[in-house]
């Protein structure tokens, strides 16, 4: 099933719901590709390693651990975006750790915010979704970013790299 | 009750366990000092504001809002410190926002990356537990900061917040 | 405070919100008369029983342990009602446990079913909210019972309560 | 993939985990064989039903729907077992439900209790893990019971599924 999507992909995202769909990661594992692998709604952080170690075990070693929100008892936000894990994950791997803050939150407000605070945790990086008028959206509007708003949000994010690097010398 | 505490309190502070200690928060309305309001463990944020109201409704309307972890699935941490309520929050009301990063991960090498991370997500201030020897303290040691680590982090927060300020030019 | 209620009261309810506000809990430890201490909204049970303790050390032994509903991730009831409360419980302490299903789940369609389960997993007994007309309830008519949806509630609970006995015989 | 498996194949069970394999939901909406479709640790009922859609859309009516606990802050039972789902699947769906209290509370003792409140809350079966000596079971042991065990809670279920039926004359 990989194998034909693999000469048009540049990486596999395994999404929230399939965390812990095993055949897949085994399937994943012999792709010469790097694998994005999704944090499930209520996956601990002990077993997305666990989830990571079956694409490891089969054979692909590029694998970027991605938070994206967690189911609480909070209803204010769609999910419960945990930078808790960023810490807790950058100690036990030396894998990258990367953060999706519009499904994490599901309000475009929050995005830029918490990918800075993303940033200042220590992730890797930051995956946001993107459209060029959100408002018409058959999708995901609520949580998207416009061109512009995007623009911004990268130059933002290379500040607040420079001032982490930073950091280290104090 | 309050009443002869006052003279010697800088700040009352509202743990956690008593957000919806209704009576307490009346008599504290009724002081002339700032009131410290914790989220409970299980607190929702409108709940939290609504606790602030009747702090306020009582006739004090010097009232910091705390995020101090919440309860969720994941055991990794002591409690899931909850980031997301600081834009949230920011947005509702002109209080002070602060954070907790040590009840809210229960872990000393958590509370740097994350104190720096709530400062960049908007945060007004950070409160840590600090210890002139942690190994030793009879209470929360495994959450606490020596004096260097907190002079340090004091620092980096002044870099943060530099930061966070110069992003609103961008 | 208490002292003047005594009088007048049969048994003294300690609120959800309340388990641990440990001033109340020893003040009614004090007190001749019974105390129905209810879960917090995210309250271990480990530590409904050492607010139980509180009263307990403070010299009241008349203490009754009330299920009432948790806090989750499901937004389908109001709140999550934890039966697997009730054989834990039993498990570990001598005290009466009962169950609150109408603030439990919120709804009074599930009180009946969930009445009886609790009675059947070995619950001591049941408080629901009763109103002679829930329609018209200024608060919590969603989840009352009118006069005669009690009365045939409490004749089920007898039926449900020799049901249980008959299987230690089996 | 399903295909050659019918021919041995009474029930095909989703776990859990792969409650939202959509892949999966449709190949087994192909199927002639009844399907058992467990909730996911964090899954929303009204995301089991949505799961139930899609194996229905595909062609495949024969559905059983099961309970088998979700996560949530408590951790002093492997799970918890959610009975509230009952009534309220009951109230929106023609479709068998039935509950694992082996997996919703990952302990043999509470097996028991919790089987006959599940049925009495209007469950339409349980299914309950059994080894003939749990002790030295190599997975799941502390949560089987034994087959003595297991025939006792068949005579018990069936008086207690006579009290729920007798019920409803009162």
């Amino acid at each position: 099933m990989i194998e034909p999507m693999a000469e048009y992909v540049d990486v596999f995202q395994v999404g929230a719901r399939n965390m812990q769909n095993f055949c897949l990661l085994h399937e994943l594992g012999k792709a010469q590709k790097p694998v994005l692998l999704k944090r499930a709604l209520s996956g601990k952080l002990d077993e997305l390693l666990h989830s990571a170690e079956h694409i490891f075990a089969s054979g692909n070693e590029q694998i970027i651990l991605c938070e994206r929100g967690i189911r609480t008892f909070e209803t204010a936000y769609r999910n419960t975006l945990d930078l808790n894990a960023i810490p807790y994950l950058k100690q036990r791997t030396h894998l990258p750790v990367i953060v999706d803050p519009s499904h994490g939150t599901g309000d475009a407000q929050m995005v830029t915010p918490l990918s800075c605070a993303a940033i200042m945790a220590g992730a890797d990086g930051v995956i946001a979704e993107v459209h060029p008028n959100p408002a018409s959206a058959l999708s995901d509007g609520m949580q998207s970013l416009d061109f512009k708003q995007a623009e911004t949000l990268i130059q933002q994010i290379r500040s607040v790299l420079a001032c982490r690097q930073s950091l280290e010398n104090i």
